[in-house]
């Protein structure tokens, strides 16, 4: 349920990345959107300004995914200078797609945890962070701020739920087998994971670890496609498998380089993601997710 | 006076954007340089890993400037994480050009004090700031660390010392009239500031307030220069005065777009910056100029 503020209390303000998301947002809880000035300096210094008066708002959201990252996070730091400075007593942040959530560990000695390093930045500037479908959950040790997140599954099967017939939900990898569970349910469907089996030193094969696709509809769901490398191999190996109809989606279309183009060639119908991370196929907004986090 | 470190102390670990000028310093102070990994993933997070086992030292300096400014910050944010979390006590940051440090006060409501945004962050994560020529000093106040900075006029008075005679000393306007002051001591020579008049609505006279530039050499000092049109304006002006030989030197030569070009066609024997940001004419160091202040 998205409880309507009153518009007088809460403001949202939206970074150079989510303008369109938080104009969304800002409908579904019938709240101000503020205006806000963005731009870059001849020596591409980032310059924000809150041109609305906005004294009489105690509490703002701003709203701002970090496709662009250092630049957005940059923006947000100074984003929260100018809200401060007008008297906003609370800032909860938005980050649809966060970013450096995937160095969560360290993999090497003498790394940088960086998501553990911004989390400290952000629980210096903000006081609630929310994001969608964190790469891992357990970042949130890090945020000494509150740390709430949505599922966007549930929308990206929603959204395939009339393209597909009696399909098969597949996650790419064990890891992801719990998205391919979510979407199941809304799907009516059985779901499994692919399982990588090395036939030989040059030759692997990916497999349904249980079900057979032949002749079956078949959406794969993950959190994140990057490069599209191994999900693109998996397609090729499914078609090979005789799956009929390939849907591909995940929450955040990073779609690093030439992705989309390498899934389009590998068979696939179709690719879809969300409005978390600006891309071709970002078709399915999280902005009713976004809103639900807001009234609670 | 440079002090040594005795090298068990203290460590010199470079962003990278300031990897030769870190090695100076290190040399200068007989400390030891890490070896410090810097990539790109993918999707363009950065990643940085101290490869040294540095768990004896206590103390590390960081030297980065801001060129690439965001990126440079959160480069740095990444480099503290991976520092504390090797046990390092104390972070002293050298940034040789601070990025945002001209935008230090509201020049319209609404706007952010960007450098105070940034000196919020860097007092939750270092322990000392230290910069070269600051555009504005008041800045310290937004600091709740130490905030050093040195000047770098001097070594840039003694670079040009040998290649003008008798010369001129001129500001290009009455606010940067102490870096002249301090250069013309070191050159033993006459100083003044470049004066604007409006002569007509379409004519601009720019010329020295009390000096006469006729047959003399010239040398122009400022603590920046960005687009270099004021000062293509003032040479080619000075030129027409009767001006010999004139050099434009400046601390930051962020030199933006088509800066250096524009300099040159106007007249200008020499332009000279310093390496607190890399350009093509970032001929004179300011690796002694941070040593001495690192042993303060």
């Amino acid at each position: 349920m998205i409880k309507h503020y009153s518009g007088d209390k809460m403001i949202v303000v939206s970074g150079s990345q989510s303008q369109n998301l938080a104009f969304k947002v800002s409908k579904l809880l019938n709240t101000k959107l503020a205006r806000v000035e963005f731009k870059r300096f001849p020596d591409n210094e980032i310059y924000v300004r809150i041109v609305d008066e906005i004294k009489e708002y105690q509490e703002a959201v701003i709203i701002n995914t970090q496709k662009n990252q250092n630049d957005a996070i940059i923006e947000t730091i100074l984003l929260c200078d100018a809200l401060r400075d007008e008297g906003v007593e609370k800032i909860k942040l938005v980050v649809p797609y966060l970013a450096y959530a995937r160095q969560d560990k360290k993999f090497n000695p003498g790394e940088a945890i960086s998501i553990r390093a911004l989390a400290k930045i952000y629980s210096n500037i903000v006081d609630e962070l929310i994001t969608i479908n964190p790469h891992e959950t357990h970042i949130e040790k890090f945020f000494t701020i509150p740390f709430k997140y949505g599922d966007a599954v549930p929308k990206l099967a929603e959204y395939v739920k009339d393209k597909v017939r009696d399909p098969i939900v597949l996650a790419p990898d064990k890891g992801a087998l719990e998205f391919a569970k979510t979407a199941s349910e809304i799907l009516n469907a059985e779901y499994d994971y692919l399982e990588k089996t090395r036939l030989s030193p040059t030759e692997i094969q990916i497999a349904p670890k249980n079900l057979d696709v032949k002749e079956r509809d078949v959406v794969i769901v993950d959190d994140i496609i990057s490069t599209g490398g191994t999900m693109a191999t998996a397609i090729k190996l499914l078609k090979e498998q005789g799956a009929k109809k390939i849907i591909a989606s995940c929450v955040h279309p990073l779609l690093i380089g030439d992705a989309l183009n390498k899934l389009y060639c590998s068979g696939v119908e179709e690719v879809v993601g969300t409005d978390t991370y600006l891309s071709e196929v970002s078709k399915v907004s999280v902005a009713e997710i976004i809103a639900k986090l807001l009234s609670l």
